[in-house]
């Protein structure tokens, strides 16, 4: 019995990760790689995957192969916590969270690079990428965006090396999402030339902070700004909460309170807490008065005059928070698909049509069909999220920053958040159960992935209400385009609509009318691959929804506030599905057009194969749509999904290739079962059974005597 | 500021369970209830949601009452385990585990009772279920079942009363699901009289065994059992696995060997690992030999001559794991929704038509989308559960014990598992998003109990084999039905399915005729709610999945292995499909025959919404293929949308009573956000703005300033 591949010992985080340093760049899987049609240049292809940053990316997602930078599953709270402090401490030194400040201050002006290279942080542990946003991804980012050159000089130089840990101080116990309505107030006296910080009722403590529980100094503390009796409303104010008393240990200041969230379902190195304030004076200068300051009497000025928009100003200074936590959840998911497509080629069980020999796990359908679209989606999401970052970086490098860049880029986040951390949950639940007991273990890391990633869908802005946010611009906007229609337009555009629903309008619908004379599926598939038709079906659902929408809500103007409040609510639920319609839309358009950037044609033939996965399990989700819609004739329907089987026959072959790309090899998976174990006990197996029967020892199956015995005219029972 | 709304500390498990204990029948939900209509006689619906058993199961619940029975969220696994073991031993002391057992053994010949008891162990802590559910639901069980009254009498005493914790040794390392695969063999010695346990390879290591790491003094080991040269297949066999050694403390026997598994992804109060053996001897008469047995010379036995049927017998004993599974997600599901329901009807966020009003979540038509189809669907699955645990005890209380009642059990248990068990899942999970950040939180449980009923989807059976397996079984039904029917009859049968793929050929279609004849949707919304129409829509789905299926399997009866394991491939995914549907429709009419025994009005007028909101969210789900094969027209498919829609506003009143019927009180759910403190929070929050507007001290807000600037005609920024 080999004992190298049953290693012994209760907890073994850091087994897989012995198997050696991997390089950073893609490689063949595993030594012992499976069948693979070799089809896809799997380095070129990670090359794209890996972006416009791939060196950041790879740099970043290299740190994991240092023992001390790995998550270690299953400590106890306080040592968790302890463990990744000290991780953020290695990072600063390593100027590696530094390169999005200013290079006066030791950074490198380069956003776009440094969220790139923060997104693989998940791949470290995700409570250490969680405590390096809050550190410099919030708490400085707010230092950096709201404040003014004297606070970067003052307050950042703590910031960036981590001597000052702090909070960002948003979110309250009574106001997550909705920020507008906070409570904590900031009270300007012109006396002391002061504002007074004050928490009035348990509601407005300050809630779910990082670092307020054990290590915060500082805090970045949102309220309502109060000067000369008027509310100006919600602004950031820089608030010293602790430092060290006689013994050196850590102490609240005076007038500043806390709690310790406690245990979570995941992200446990993270000190999450509360805060609040019991009139703690800060000086005037403390206010980061950027787009708001109060004067020495206590005159409000701002340079954006609409309260309005100078608060949405301030909050959009913060997207990165939301753009990165969607390049991190595409970084999990592309893990989690990793290990379970590799465990997936190894693993066999039941036999099938040769009795000798057990069925490989992703031979079988339902195996591709519960892990290929995922993978699709995967490639989708980490496309449109280059995209993202693109833009991200157009507008905080100050290359494309207008108005309008600014408002882009918010809605881009607020559609690409949700989607993919729900894909993130999705797809390591799935391989989590595609790994069967083995994914259970904690060793195999599903699991603990799961667990931290849990509350990304809720945190930086809760997905549903994001997607709701996504849903009114596409009304906003859609309400524009119709406002430029002169009326003779706007007829014929109801007119159209008014046929819309009882007859087909595309040229797609003209195919498929001739499809349902011919009778021929075949014909009707390679319609349906062809880009064109996916497109827009796609672009077509989005359209038809929100103009429905607009059309169902058109009487709210004429209607009372109560009633256009209860008008929109009974159509809530389809707004936020049309958003997300928007953002699979844009998906596909950032899918097809990575495409084009491949250069080896069998891995564009490959790729475009996903693509066309990806679109077509997207119109096999909202098929109904299309039919009640009279988008496809429900002939044409039912050969989607028999064409998304064929695909699925197609891309079995290059799955070990697909997830290859990735660039996580074993020692940044740190998964026991994606580490090759399984082949070796399954050759194992094999060689003793071959062995056995070679020997002429081999016990005579019963059901075996049973039928020589019947051949041989004995008795034998029936089955 | 209250103090008391906001409790201090890390870790605070027992804080809600201080708030009093909770009687066991269902009550009004908390001290501050939020609006209900009132419709709905809780007492009588919440006894019968508890079913036949409800004694037993409300007195198993209400052992959670009790801090020493609790979880406590966080522990470390070493203390996690000793509190878990302790908790068993107290389950045996009460007597609260034996009622399946004999009555000679200080059991009740009970077995629907012991396992509505067991079901309810969730809501105590899941590991103790599973612990408890390994002791005496499995390796009790097995020898129960499998041994004979030697056996009984001999092994039973001590795994009674917990003296030996023991092991249920099936899962190998390389064979789960594959039951028959197993590779660990006991060879026959009949010079010795002993049978000699031996693990060939390490894919043959026995693994995920509860009880295994630490605890286990004996186990229940499945192997090949070979005698005589002869491999009889798969047999039980009773092995001592550790004893005290001279220091008292617990050590393997000599050959026998484990390994700790370690971090799980939940259930760390159950000490999983593996167990190999090294040529270990038992006595002849160790062999659990009911169903097959070797005489002293060697010589095999057994009162089922087919092994294949000796196999799936010995197998169907062991029914009630799966069963008693099901049961317990269906506690966890409820549980959730409790938790989530009760939230929502308390917290507000976001003002709605009036500015100094939030809106209550539950009131949003999405937060209604999200839940209440969940709570229809945990109806549905108690409902169902309650025919599941009637059939289970008649069979295994003799009362209907023939081979045709032991299948019919099987295929229900093979289908409920899956559908309960992923409910549980998606409840947990929806739970928790719908709480935000506070359902992160390991003191509001959501989260913990995700962690826990994670495995019970791939436990006790895979749920995508278990589909399977149920999918098989429909084929075959099928094909017996169709073999009845005579050639004619054939004949008019394939002209029938022929005619369907393009007309409709039920009443309802000449329905959805009318319907579009009139164009109005209120009308189709009638029929829709129909019973019989939602009863005919789901039948109807399911038979014509199953005879496409059986039709496009047809060539695989002449074609060779390899072509028919193809053919079956490619139709793997329709047939767990088509599964799945078999079970919802079960849960359907299980739901539906409840509706029969509630003797209250205006009680049985709002559970019917419900179950019309489960039948129609299921119609929803597969609008396309209703579409796709002309059950609904596309004009009738839009109404069905509409129609949940309209069910949602309807329900949302009764909400408070749907899940205060579960009769989990704030004892037993010991969620801080299920226990009032959000509503009180609120209620501070709203007298100190009331004080402060009251006052004259509040401050004008900046937009309502620019307003009235300019009204009085000064300049004032335009928003």
């Amino acid at each position: 019995m080999s004992t190298t591949t049953q290693p012994e010992g209760t907890l073994a985080p850091h087994r897989a990760s012995t198997r050696g340093l991997a390089p950073s760049a893609p490689t063949p899987p595993w030594p012992a790689a499976p069948d693979t049609a070799g089809l896809v240049d799997v380095m070129a292809l990670g090359r794209l995957l890996d972006g416009r940053w791939w060196q950041e990316r790879r740099r970043a997602r290299d740190l994991a192969l240092d023992p001390a930078m790995q998550k270690v599953e299953g400590l106890p709270v306080a040592e968790h916590r302890e463990r990744v402090l000290e991780q953020c401490r290695a990072l600063a030194r390593r100027r590696q969270v530094h390169r999005a400040f200013p290079a006066a201050l030791g950074g490198s002006d380069d956003p776009g690079g440094n969220l790139a290279s923060f997104e693989e942080l998940a791949v470290l542990d995700p409570s250490l990428q969680i405590k390096a946003g809050v550190q410099w991804g919030l708490f400085g980012a707010a230092v950096l965006h709201l404040g003014s050159a004297e606070h970067h000089a003052r307050l950042l130089p703590g910031i960036l090396d981590l001597s000052v840990p702090g909070c960002f101080a948003m979110t309250e116990v009574g106001h997550g999402s909705d920020v507008a309505s906070l409570a904590t107030t900031a009270t300007y006296d012109p006396a002391a030339e002061e504002f007074v910080l004050h928490t009035p009722v348990a509601a407005a403590r300050k809630e779910y902070l990082g670092n307020a529980a054990e290590h915060g100094r500082a805090a970045v503390v949102f309220a309502q700004l109060i000067t000369q009796g008027v509310n100006h409303g919600v602004h950031a104010f820089y608030v010293p909460v602790r430092a060290e008393n006689g013994d050196g240990r850590l102490e609240f200041l005076p007038g500043v309170s806390g709690r310790d969230d406690g245990l979570k379902g995941g992200l446990n190195g993270v000190d999450n807490g509360q805060l609040w304030f019991d009139h703690v004076r800060v000086p005037r200068t403390n206010l980061l008065n950027r787009y708001g300051d109060v004067a020495e009497d206590g005159t409000y000025s701002s340079l954006i005059a609409s309260p309005g928009r100078r608060f949405f100003t301030m909050l959009g200074t913060l997207v990165q928070g939301r753009v990165s936590l969607s390049g991190a959840a595409v970084s999990a998911t592309k893990m989690a698909l990793a290990i379970a497509v590799r465990y997936g080629l190894e693993r066999r069980q039941f036999t099938g049509a040769d009795e000798h020999s057990e069925v490989v796990l992703l031979d079988y359908q339902q195996h591709q069909r519960r892990l290929l679209p995922l993978l699709a989606r995967a490639y989708a999401a980490a496309f449109a999220h280059h995209d993202l970052l693109d833009r991200f970086h157009g507008v905080f490098s100050g290359e494309h920053d207008t108005d309008e860049d600014r408002q882009d880029l918010e809605t881009l986040a607020a559609v690409a958040k949700p989607l993919t951390t729900w894909l993130a949950l999705e797809a390591l639940q799935e391989a989590r159960e595609a790994c069967g007991g083995a994914g259970f273990m904690a060793e195999n890391r599903l699991v603990g992935l799961r667990q931290d990633m849990d509350v990304y869908v809720t945190f930086e802005g809760d997905n549903n209400v994001l997607l709701q946010l996504v849903g009114k611009r596409l009304l906003t906007d859609y309400g524009r385009e119709m406002a430029k229609v002169d009326i003779a337009g706007a007829a014929r555009w109801v007119a159209a609509r008014a046929a819309d629903m009882t007859l087909h309008r595309t040229p797609l619908r003209r195919a498929a009318q001739s499809v349902r004379d011919t009778g021929s599926r075949a014909r009707s598939a390679g319609h349906l691959r062809a880009a064109e038709t996916q497109r827009e079906l796609l672009e077509d659902r989005v359209e038809a929804m929100v103009a429905e929408i607009a059309t169902a809500l058109r009487p709210a103007r004429k209607a009372g506030a109560e009633e256009a409040a209860a008008l929109f609510n009974a159509h809530q639920h389809e707004l936020i599905e049309a958003a997300r319609a928007h953002g699979e839309l844009l998906q596909w358009e950032a899918f097809t057009g990575a495409l084009a950037r491949v250069k080896d044609p069998s891995t564009r033939e490959v790729l475009t194969t996903l693509r066309d996965l990806f679109g077509l399990t997207l119109i096999e989700k909202n098929l109904a749509w299309y039919l009640m819609n009279g988008r496809l004739s429900a002939q044409r329907a039912r050969t989607v999904t028999s064409y998304v089987d064929r695909l699925l026959v197609r891309l079995r072959p290059h799955a070990a290739d697909l997830v290859a790309a990735f660039g996580y090899t074993p020692g940044h998976l740190r998964a026991t079962i994606a580490s090759g174990v399984e082949a070796e006990r399954q050759a194992e197996a094999r060689a003793h059974f071959r062995r056995l029967r070679a020997s002429g020892q081999e016990p005579i199956n019963e059901k075996v005597l049973h039928a020589s015995q019947q051949r041989s005219g004995l008795a034998a029972p029936a089955d």
